[in-house]
This record gives structure tokens, sequence and C-alpha cells, in this order.
């Protein structure tokens, strides 16, 4: 099993699956092609047929688009995603709306793991997208994250798909000092403490690659 | 099963779980709430957490976003995703890739099944848009839809969510005059033609309600 990535500083579709694929203990060779660099494109089009990453190929199949690629790692640890049905549903919920929406916020806070801009990327639109991404994790940890039969400091007690598709979002927080209180605050500690999150920031970190602003935030 | 959805000639994200549950012949009562009108947002926000349609309410848990509701679907009637595992790994990407791309042909050509359009809405970045659509639906018609075990006019031969999820371009498509050569064309007509779709089609044009273009533009 191959993951096609981009850059880890960067590239907040990628960590998507990394994630899901590192905390299931799924076993996966990695590929990462810097982006905005010459021949990126073509390099990622050779593996990806939308030309874009992430992608996974296993036995032959590519599977493209970080949402499709969770699933595909949970048909194989079904683990990932919530076992009790209406659980499962508000992840795939609070998945898809991520995958779909909070293009304000995406497009004024562009992840990017080594700096610290604390204040920068506020604007209304962008502020109503955090207040709603708050209440998504207030309203997951009060219904399903402390249950006793999921526990753990996740949105639905034990680290999920769910996680994985917000974890771009907690990286973002912290290099734009978004602070959530309560509830929110506590459960955006646990994510940046988790060992596969704290891995990828490292290998962020650990990136020679620099792009332009304006190529992150176009 | 209540699906909360907006206006049939406008909505196109709530046309993608219609369609899935209609045609794998699930029960559901529908619930219409013209979008752009005073109070819509106040009306969705009652049954749906996002202040968006589509919503499903099932059993008290309300899951919300078109492609989880898709998922949740499937879960009750597994015939949504195509059984092959390889089929069913790039019915979600394509899926995927419909939830969270082609911003530029969303935006120029709305979904508006009562009008011909015919030759609107074209630029450069539409035209791309379009062009990857037809690849995917080539694509998949030529390695999963025709084979034996499958069969059927559509992507995976029978009828799947990932038609479900490319049901509105089908009409986008009627609407601005785009007609695809090949195999993509045939896979067009088959879905213009499918029961679910000239229901919708048909309730679309007995709608009395009619939204300036400058907010469906917006």
């Amino acid at each position: 099993m191959k993951l096609i990535i981009g850059n880890k500083n960067y590239s907040s579709w990628s960590l998507r699956p990394w994630l899901a694929a590192r905390a299931s203990g799924q076993v996966f060779e990695e590929i990462r092609i810097p982006l905005f660099t010459e021949g990126s494109r073509e390099r990622i089009l050779q593996h990806s047929p939308s030309g874009k990453v992430p992608c996974l190929i296993d036995h032959g199949v590519a599977v493209w688009d970080s949402l499709a690629v969770c699933e595909y790692l949970a048909e194989k640890a079904p683990g990932l995603w919530p076992a009790d049905s209406a659980a499962r549903a508000v992840a795939r919920a609070i998945s898809a709306e991520m995958h779909s929406s909070f293009q304000d916020l995406r497009q004024a806070m562009p992840m990017n793991i080594r700096k610290d801009y604390t204040g920068k990327g506020h604007t209304p639109a962008v502020d109503a997208n955090i207040a709603r991404i708050e209440a998504i994790w207030n309203d997951c940890r009060a219904r399903f994250g402390t249950k006793a039969n999921a526990g753990g400091p996740y949105l639905f007690g034990a680290f999920s798909i769910a996680d994985a598709m917000y974890g771009p979002i907690c990286f973002r927080f912290k290099t734009y000092g978004v602070q959530p209180a309560g509830a929110a605050g506590e459960y955006l500690a646990a994510m940046l403490a988790h060992p596969a999150m704290q891995e990828w920031e490292a290998a962020a970190r650990a990136e020679s690659e620099s792009i332009p602003a304006e190529d992150l935030y176009g």
C-alpha cells in the first residue's frame, strides 16, 4: 500500500488519510511529492487520476481524494469509524461537512505548520467558520466523546476518521492562535498531543521547501 | 425516515441523497423547504445542525450533508455501492471528487432544471471541469460499467451512489447544452431517462418559486 502525499508543512488534504492510516496501525509506503515545484503535477498524475494528492495505491488500484481514501482504510480497519450506528452517521456528517465547507477559513488560514501567525486571518466569515467548528467539537464531545463505551479524548471517544478529517484544522488553529474554550479547547490540546500529529509536525518542521504565500492563499 | 430538501429546480445537493433513497426503494417522507425565502434558514435549522439541506432524520438522529446521507442509506441498502472492493473504492473516489471539486462549473452553471441556457456559462476553467467529468464517466464505463457481473447503463453498471452524486451534473449538462461524445454521452442519456431523475424533473417543472440569478450565481 502506497500513499502519495504533498509537503507535510502545507498539504492539509494529505494529512487526513495519513493520520487515519497511521492511527489505525496500517503499514504503508509514503511517497512525498513537493507541491508547486516544476514537474510536480506530472509526477502526481503518474499516480493519481485527478492530478491531486492524496492518493492511495493498493493492489494496483488508485483511490484518490482524502475522504474516499479514509473510507477505503476503514474497510480494512473497521475501528476507524465509531461502532455505534448513530455515532457513525454523525461522524460521517461532520467529516463530509469538513470536506465540502469552511472555504473562508481554508482561504484565509492555509495550513503552514512551521509559522506562528497568531491573530492573522480573521474576518467575520472566517470567525463564523471557527464558531461552527467549535460547535461541532463541543456537540460531539458532549454527545459521543465521553460515553463509557467509547472513552478517549477524541470527538467520538476513540480516535476516528472524524478526527483525521479535522487534524488540519487543529494545526491551523495552532498557527493562527485560535484557542477554543471548554471541551473544544481540551479536544484541540488532545489532538495536538496525538503521537501521529506530533510525528507529522516534526516532519513538517524538517522540510526545506518554502511556498510563497500567494500560492497558498490563491 | 424524513429527508429535508430544498427546491427541486435549484437544490443540486438535495437531489443526490433523494436519488439514492428513491433508486434503492427506501421509503421516506420528503420535507421541502424553499430556499432564499424569508425564514427558510430558520426552518432548516430546526432539522439540520449545519443550517443546510439536505438532512436526513432517522430514529431521532440528524444526518446532514449529501455524501454522509448517501453513506447512511448505503448501510441500510447495501446495493447502493458496487459490491466489488476495487469498484467501490473508485466509486467513492469519484463521489468524493464531485463533493469537493468542480467549483468553476458549479459557479457558472448552477442547476436550473426548467431553463434552456444552451451555450452559456463556458470559460476555460469550466471547460476543464467538463473535460474531467467526461474523463471520469468514460473511465468508469470502460473499466466497470460494462462488466458482465454488473450490467446496466450506469457508471458501475447498476445504479449506485456515484450516479446519485453526478445526477445534478446531468441536469446541468442538459440545461447548458453540454453534450459529451461516446460512452459519456450514452451515460448522460441513460441518467436523464432514469425514472427517479424524471420524477424529480417533473416536480422541478411544477414548482412556482423563482430565485434570482444573482443568488444562484453568488
